[in-house]
């Protein structure tokens, strides 16, 4: 049988992307370097400024939790794909082929990969993050294989480093690797296809599961409504969206959730005590959505967190997981508050704004892109991949350029 | 439990090396250095010109695979942990605190992690790294801890990579996510310290294994006598020194070998056609050590192994692999010749010279370093920690030095 890096690689050299994939492209440029810029004064820049250009972009993009998502892999696609692009001046087509690689090879990792406790963005992504950066370089069907047998081995990171510096690292990581790649299979590097099939089974991967029909991201991607983990939309956005504007948060004294397993996966930190953990904690996204109107990036700072008012609530939450949920929006959620009169009020979600089945509206993108910064809207107008390379290396500057 | 992390990284921050501890370093250091300037001539060179110190040391270090290994974590320790340690201007101490961790954290990996397919030299090599880069910094032991979830995220490699570049880059890129990781502990980067046994239990691991008495690296290092995969030392010593001098090559009409399956793990190629593939191949080192005296690096080159004697040498050898084994020096190696008179000739062997059971003489060492080049025996002459970063940094310039 071929080996898959051979069969992804020749998906990507020859695919011809349709308007609705570059009208995509497109989207996922412009929410990429809104979030980016968003991270802009973030402790991150200082810290990884040594970094190369693509590791340096992709973990400053990714700091916020802000960027978009591939469900069907479970996958960060463009925060690793659009750097890698940029990197070495790719534009639409390339990113599309990284990001038809990273939902392809998401999707043969599986649902167990990313439950097992894997970071598919970065385990998916420097594979993924070669193929942006070889078809940028204009590399052959054969070179591109080699390429991503080259980023196999920085095709790791654990869901552990969530609400840690670590996860925003690593992706940035998984992004240069595949730069690294690339730039060394164009240079003569050999390496053995058949890596990635031999990795792909040691990680509980099925190369079975790869299909190269289809559109470049099959199933598309979900553009995040609010600054932290994916698998929290749903529960901010149930309450935002349906619970009535009178309810007052200090009046509640139980709140109880019920929830299919899988859909909290990532959800790690029960009691949260920085803006980071906040990010990847129910119990305190909850407490955001009742205290905050628009839980936006104001909600993930340490001082949000750790406000009296919302340590008390998050500690009223009361989980029940339904076994079973491939995903992160499997099923659906319900809550159900109790206010200390005796009141209480249920809602439920199966699908949060700005994901595949509720995409946004041109009016939802705006104001995104304005929260991202008063300067954003500007700076983004009439954005594309020559200027986005530009802006970034303007307002992120490193202290190398990488391997030329 | 204690985070496995925060165990080895305060034994790292801790530890105090003894005089024998000290006569390792500083023979691993002679020995690694040697090795490197053996492939000042190597295409690796110049491919791996763009890349960090820490990685293209490391990569040109191993490319020969004439450096030493630990056997009872199947690693390659010095060529991972000196280049670390060199490239932040580290010494002895950091040197045996990087190879201490990787001879823990290899045990704790285990067999059955190397035999599925992993190149343990880059899964426990990356947080061994980071160890060596951690203590030459003079890091606390938190941030060391730190430094090693760092790293996590790019302890990856497969062996599928032996027999090509992606080898020994793998290693450098091993050596560089080690140094990246501390350089960004040392800048206050956070993460989680469970990270580490997150991937453990992923990559098959046991923390239980971790034991932090004993020396510095318990069971000390092989030195290798011939530049190949370990795995081949065995059978090419057990002809070189076992079989009658006057038995002929061209007369041989078969080749019985019967070796533990464990010993010869490593050895995937079995029709080679390259010196890297050569390197890794138990039937073209059944040739070389029929044909070449002291099979050295005019061995192992493309127009060698493409001999035409050799690959009728080589299509003679017929393995049988008795179960079992979980080491390379498992059992012992039974190779019976028979030549076309029908006289046979049979060897067995179970130390190869230069394993720490039969460990090289001084004599063995000064050969070892003068077959590494003409000058080289006079360029070490005094090796101390300080003047191997320059030699490297003089006899393989980089185009940039990574985060200083």
């Amino acid at each position: 049988m071929e080996p898959t890096a051979e069969t992804l690689a020749r998906w990507a050299h020859d695919y011809a992307p349709s308007a609705a994939d570059l009208d995509l492209a497109q989207r996922s440029l412009l929410d990429t370097i809104a979030v980016t810029l968003a991270a802009r004064q973030d402790d991150l820049v200082a810290l990884s400024a040594g970094l190369p250009d693509a590791a340096r972009w992709a973990a400053v993009g990714h700091v916020l939790d802000f960027d978009d998502l591939h469900l069907e892999s479970t996958t960060h696609i463009s925060v690793v794909c659009v750097p890698a692009t940029l990197a070495v001046g790719g534009d639409a087509r390339a990113y599309l082929a990284g990001a038809g690689m990273m939902a392809r090879l998401g999707v043969a990792l599986g649902w167990s990969h990313y439950a097992g406790g894997w970071h598919a963005t970065c385990t998916a992504g420097a594979p993924a993050a070669a193929v942006s950066a070889s078809v940028a370089l204009g590399l052959s069907a054969e070179r591109i294989a080699t390429a991503i047998a080259l980023s196999v081995p920085a095709a790791g990171g654990v869901q552990r480093a969530f609400g840690s510096a670590g996860k925003s690292l690593q992706v940035g990581f998984a992004a240069d690797a595949g730069v690294r790649a690339a730039r060394l299979a164009a240079a003569g590097a050999t390496a053995d296809p058949t890596a990635l099939d031999a990795w792909l089974r040691l990680v509980g991967g099925d190369p079975d599961r790869i299909d190269v029909t289809g559109p470049a991201v099959p199933g598309g991607l979900a553009i995040k409504i609010f600054p932290c983990c994916y698998a929290l939309q749903r529960p901010i956005s149930a309450l935002r969206e349906h619970l009535p504007a009178d309810v007052v948060a200090s009046g509640i004294t139980a709140i109880e959730v019920s929830t299919p397993e899988g859909a909290v996966q990532p959800l790690i930190h029960h009691r949260p005590r920085t803006g980071l953990q906040g990010k990847f904690s129910l119990e305190y996204a909850i407490a955001a959505a009742l205290l905050d109107p628009h839980p936006g990036f104001g909600s993930f700072t340490d001082l949000a967190v750790t406000r009296p008012e919302a340590q008390r609530l998050l500690q009223l939450v009361a989980v029940t997981e339904t076994p079973g949920g491939d995903g992160l929006l499997s099923g659906r959620i319900d809550i159900t508050l109790t206010l200390s009169g005796g009141a209480r009020y249920s809602v439920s979600q199966r699908l949060p704004p700005g994901s595949p089945g509720r995409p946004p509206s041109d009016q939802d993108l705006r104001a995104k892109i304005a929260d991202c910064g008063p300067d954003v809207p500007a700076l983004l107008t009439g954005l594309d991949w020559a200027r986005a390379a530009t802006l970034l290396a303007d307002h992120l500057p490193g202290q190398r350029s990488g391997l030329t």
